[in-house]
């Protein structure tokens, strides 16, 4: 028995996520040859997103601008790590990223903002979203990986960023990215979804969980969904991805169909977990809920998986 | 405007694919009750899958076991490092998996064989493999997180093997799976595929590559086939999963549309690269093409890829 494939869907919806945008040409098989990447760096346009932690530094202006050029950029660039290439955007201009690992002066802190915040600030050019999740998940490995796990001794950064060799054992260590399943479960017109006590008051949102080793996308939406809930799952629809430097998540977000109704809840890792209506979930959407309840804010894809559930 | 989603898909096409099944109840949140995974080492139904490095130590009889019981699973413990907490069967047998780090005996190597070649013999139960394929990906992170890449300290197994900690700089460590794209671009009725110099002669299949930090499953897409084609991709569907246990991966499989023509091989990454009409690529899946050119082996994903787009 044949079981034929649905037909393209008419519109990527991974494109309208938040972080999800990148139009940098990685430019991947001229990262290994050294004056490629440091006639980028000298290139007058260059730009330097510079990192500390999980935060950015942005300098003054609107729109606000998560990275540096010039003189700015030279200067930040002598106190940084070595710095990543990410990547040269449409204009030409070559993208570069850098983290401040000693702490940094009271003047640089004040101008550091976490992603999220930049996010849902609005303020910042959609188009520098993308590069920063790349930015964020690669600083994040390199100080992840300093060492080497195979044996212990300090790595070399090699091919502008991509790889951290190992000269002691010859272990070659990539970037590392981790698959998280988020999904929509429904029961005809109802909508499962959750909470952690962590969460804002009133906020509900999709399950999710990490993926782990040995295991389907789509048996990672079964096996979350059962532990969280207690619910079984049957057909499951991926819709949409989304890069989540939180620190370096892919979000492989689907609608699953569920094959019971009564709700198990796991408080190891959930506060409430109920079955919506679709008029209350449209409620929440719009920000009308009777008794206050909320989606997940714009940036999350969670966001859209509900948008598309209520839509569809 | 509002894109609708497609309907759910009928078959769940991940779970067809070789390592996709897994019956396993991982019990997450029994993992880190030790007198749970103790009291699961002593059933005397116990599973053990013994690896040495990429092999797997297999036990005589029909069908071919990849994996120790009783007697035989006692004295494989004492010689294996700490070993990892599977699941549980739906039988309620507990499984493990454990490697040997030291040179093994001449007698344990005769006995050892690699999962690709094990899962094509085509002799072992089905069941067995997705169990093989999450214990291949657990103990190769072990492997190279044995030392924290943070600070270079000796790291400590938690969490029946689904974490490691560091006790000097308290970083925690989780499971790596690397997700990878791999796409069947169609032109109309040809489709794209390739072959790498260290292929099998003939064998053609689908590009593929892994994703990297900040991108979504469809520009990842993109991306790998404009690098080692030239071709640019517009529409994706994303069709089926697949784990890949050499050693890590999540195959991430999708069909895309070309919107151009003209190929342009980067050598570095492909022997060749051309369009295949469908007549053809059904004569390769057949076995019967004029000139011997194939497809791949039926464990791949990109064999169920070229397979739903000749038939749909």
């Amino acid at each position: 028995m044949i079981h034929l494939p649905d037909p393209f869907p008419a519109f990527d919806w991974s494109s309208a996520n938040t972080f999800s945008a990148n139009a940098l040409d990685r430019c991947s098989n001229l990262r290994t040859d050294p004056s490629f990447v440091a006639r980028s760096f000298e290139d007058p346009r260059a730009r330097l997103m510079l990192f500390y932690g999980d935060r950015v530094l942005v300098t003054d202006g609107d729109p606000p601008r998560p990275y540096l050029t010039g003189d700015a950029l030279d200067a930040a660039a002598d106190a940084a790590t070595a710095s990543i290439f990410l990547g040269v955007d449409p204009d030409g201009v070559p993208w570069f990223a850098a983290d401040v690992i000693e702490a940094p002066s009271p003047a640089l802190v004040a101008s550091l903002v976490d992603l999220r915040t930049l996010a849902l600030e609005g303020r910042a050019e959609p188009s520098v979203f993308g590069p920063a999740a790349q930015a964020r998940a690669m600083l994040f490995w390199h100080h992840r990986n300093r060492f080497c796990g195979a044996c212990g001794h300090p790595t070399e950064l090699a091919a502008a960023g991509y790889q951290r060799n190992c000269p002691a054992c010859g272990t070659q260590h990539f970037p590392r990215t981790d698959p998280v399943v988020i999904m929509l479960i429904a029961d005809g017109d109802r909508a499962l979804l959750g909470r952690q006590a962590r969460f804002t008051p009133n906020m509900y949102t999709c399950l999710a969980g990490f993926m782990e080793p040995g295991e389907t996308v789509e048996d990672a939406v079964r096996r979350e969904v059962a532990e969280e809930s207690g619910i079984r799952v049957g057909a499951i629809r991926y819709l949409a991805s989304q890069p989540w430097p939180f620190p370096s998540n892919l979000m492989l977000g689907c609608l699953g169909e569920a094959l019971s109704a009564d709700i198990t809840i796991d408080h190891n890792e959930l506060e409430d977990c109920r079955w919506f209506d679709r008029d209350e979930v449209r409620a929440m959407l719009a920000g009308d809920h009777p008794a206050g309840l909320m989606t997940p804010m714009r940036i999350a894809i969670a966001r859209s998986l509900i948008g598309a559930w209520v839509a569809g």
